[in-house]
């Protein structure tokens, strides 16, 4: 196995511990065992507990982005641009999936994140990503006729991070043990709605 | 002292011991020395573990319910109901508490939701606690004449919590390290301006 595999190997079993144990299983020897991994060898790639958590973050931000990309709607598909209905789709199966498939990731977000609070030097790629999910949005905020499509991404981006919450960890975590992917996407349409009122893009 | 101020004390010493050290942090024997009490009180008033972080969880929720009902306009103050300005003002004065003097407060919270998110038999006091705000808020949009005040309010809450989880340890946590209320209300009106779009009630 190549190192670069083992870096991905060591984070994503680092995520899964932390998701399913909190951040006092993450050690770097029951990292080493978990992934079937000489002992030593999460510390030979992580020095450092603060290392290993930075590795974590930076490879939970790049499957959030993936999932991102992944459940765009095509333009090329159609040859125009999405409409709201599609858009409202996409953003519904993405919550959908990070709270069923991808659950222990985001799980392992929050932790991860509550203890980079009390760490300074852990939130470079944590506010990259941040930053990178407001651009994408901007962009297909943009694209659905948004008229400031920065201010309309702030609000869906900090709507969707709250919606996960409530329904991961939240006040709503116990209420809907199942998502349902088509309530998610009828609430979805309800705030491309809100942020999209007052656009140029007429509902479609 | 009374046992209700006693139960009282424990809670809050708890919370904030929680929002510092982390839940590593709380033990019933820490918890006694951090509040000045004789060893074993904590353990007296909250046997088990999962008996004081519910005590924990019903605290914040009380305290989150006190600040949001302080900072709601007075309509006995104007004779009239409160505007979208007064509200969103209100608003932004809440979402700069709870980033500011009652980051402790939010900051435990979050710790506490994760570990409660483990432990089912937590969740009732916080899904009260979020079945009220979201009460409260329905009222508050119906009172600014939103059409359909508990889907806009589900959408204002998911904001807001979303709000708070990005800047107090999201994506946005490092970037504004001293938040400005006049730019909190500021979101907060275009939020209130997205929910309420396409209501009766005109914008002021």
């Amino acid at each position: 196995m190549s190192s670069p595999d083992r870096r991905t190997l060591i984070a994503d079993t680092a995520i899964a511990t932390v998701a399913t144990s909190g951040l006092r299983g993450l050690t770097h020897r029951a990292i080493d065992a978990a992934a079937g991994l000489p002992a030593g060898s999460t510390s030979y790639y992580f020095r450092t507990r603060t290392a290993l958590i930075g590795a974590c973050y930076a490879r939970i931000a790049e499957l959030d982005l993936e999932d991102f990309d992944a459940g765009q709607p095509a333009p090329s598909a159609t040859g125009r641009p999405a409409s709201r209905e599609e858009a409202a789709a996409a953003i519904g199966a993405l919550l959908h999936r990070w709270l069923t498939t991808g659950r222990e990731r985001q799980l392992a977000r929050y932790e991860l994140s509550i203890e980079a609070a009390r760490t300074p030097e852990l939130g470079t790629a944590l506010h990259q990503a941040g930053l990178m999910a407001r651009g994408r949005a901007a962009a297909a905020l943009a694209a659905l006729g948004a008229a400031r499509p920065a201010e309309a991404a702030e609000l869906l981006v900090a709507w969707t991070e709250g919606v996960l919450y409530d329904r991961l960890v939240g006040a709503m975590a116990r209420t809907r043990p199942a998502p349902d992917p088509a309530e998610l996407t009828s609430v979805a349409r309800r705030m491309l709605d809100a942020v999209l009122a007052g656009s140029s893009g007429s509902p479609e």
